[in-house]
């Protein structure tokens, strides 16, 4: 087995717990399954009028997005919905018109926060929006961390033995659904 | 009466619909009423480490915020939801922690298309969004415009006398949910 | 101050921890608010074709929402969603078309589940259908009972300090929506 | 190839057009692909009580779901939202806890209404709840007749040309997701 897998964090902030659960994904990956982070943080907000020169940020965006055979996003919750910075970037995956780069793909997406509640508007609201790019999400098991301050090391190692679990359950299901949809 | 809206448009490109919509609103604004357009799209993407020495363009949005008696949100539907720079500058508006300046404000929110549906999926996620600010947005009637490109003429006047009625009947029920909220 | 409060729980078992939220708000009551359980277990399911004969149920329902000054829904949470039963009374509550019985009234939702994520779904569901329905609900703080099993002793009376505290200060904040709106 | 489909109605008046819409579909169904309409009407609400001795129609429906390959839903809107008798068929399906019939189907979500919007804010909320009940929806091309009583003529036969090409669109991509998952 040979994976290329793209993944996404909706953090921007050095420490991010988000970013690390991203990593921690990547450490725990079985073999054969490689796991880029990609920089969305560089990305312009999506104006259409850029749509005639794209810019060559997209234009990587586009590369990486199709070079991948599968998708993480992770994203931490803001006001009871994702960040604005993933939806820049899954927005920017989706144009111009028709050129969805998304179309087909086998997805994760993972919720990340400090509080109780485990993000579940983030993660509600990303699902939505993959609908329409036609993506297609392990549905269960959810993956919720919350109370992530707790899980990490001060490296940003996760030493939450449950929560290597959990990332281990979900690659092997996500790896079922990625063959599935082949 | 003497009121201070402050109005975002969730569309960076020139012309608009969204932005335009915005701008009738101004238009048809009762005596009294002040309408001004907020400039989002130089804010930096929401980024927790900038919070220690907040960006100059932050502390704009939040005077405009602070001296605004209510608020317009009109939205462009994405993927089925809102636009990535009008949820930035929501989550900028809500930071640093405890800081809510949008707390208890009332609030319309326009969903703006070019297409058929009208954003409600966008329109229903900002909601979501609203419940967690603590805005009191007018809830009927709701405002959807639909096939937004045959609503205005090449200047981006609004030219359909139905749209104009919605908004006139619009800003009859905001000014009342503000009033009552005083 | 006399205010009538129509209560309505979304769970119909014996021993709903729902139910028993709904009985401690009304236990923990301020002077002068009633609040009333309305039973909404005996309507049919909804059906056009019985509009023309309304059921007795129905024009039951219909009255208790009529009295009231303002309405507290609470909900379980199945399969991230609210319960049928209640989204029953709620269309019910707005038929025959044009003749919605809840317009305009001030509203409370409460989320109460024995697990850990508090019903965030099943609240966020239903206050997308309040919106169409014109209710105006307590925006913030939003009300959650997580681990409700913990909460309330064999005879169903509330014993969780930190929750009575979270009932009256929702009460304060009820009572002032009710009032802004009348 | 031979497929059997268990089909859900959110509509119970006798001259529904979700109704009329599942029939549709029954109608256009691929050579070896069957389609049975499973009656709901009878199900009581859901209610924990009543699980430690399954009624007949709850024993029904949980039959009906396991000889299905895969599973129709179709759904009108109510106040923004799916119809309770559909929730509550869903939630009884995965009743008692642990014994999800559901699990892991492939599925079609199809909004219905007389009206312009389509069905969107109902088909979302099953959305989510599919998620929860681990099936797998198919997200692209949605499926929203909007201004239904237009395109079926007097004794519920489909008339409208663009209508049938959508539903055999549907059933192509429907099959190829169901033999993907299997």
């Amino acid at each position: 087995m040979s994976l290329k897998i793209a993944a996404f964090s909706g953090s921007l902030r050095k420490e991010s717990y988000t970013t690390k659960l991203v990593k921690a994904f990547q450490h725990l990956a079985p073999n054969g399954v490689t796991v880029e982070l990609i920089d969305i943080s560089q990305l312009p907000f999506i104006n259409q009028d850029l749509e005639e020169d794209l810019p060559q940020q997209v234009k990587d965006l586009h590369n990486s997005i199709q070079n991948a055979d599968a998708i993480i996003f992770a994203t931490p919750e803001y006001n009871r919905s994702y960040s604005p910075v993933l939806k820049n970037a899954l927005d920017w995956g989706s144009r111009p018109a028709g050129q969805n780069k998304w179309d087909g793909k086998a997805t994760v997406v993972l919720g990340c926060t400090p509080y109780n509640l485990g993000a579940f508007g983030a993660v509600n609201h990303l699902r939505q929006v993959l609908v329409y790019l036609n993506m297609h999400p392990v549905q269960q098991p959810e993956f919720y961390l919350a109370q992530a301050a707790d899980k990490f090391d001060k490296q940003g190692n996760l030493i939450d033995e449950q929560t290597k679990k959990m990332i281990t359950t979900h690659w092997t299901t996500f790896i079922e659904l990625i063959n599935k949809l082949k």
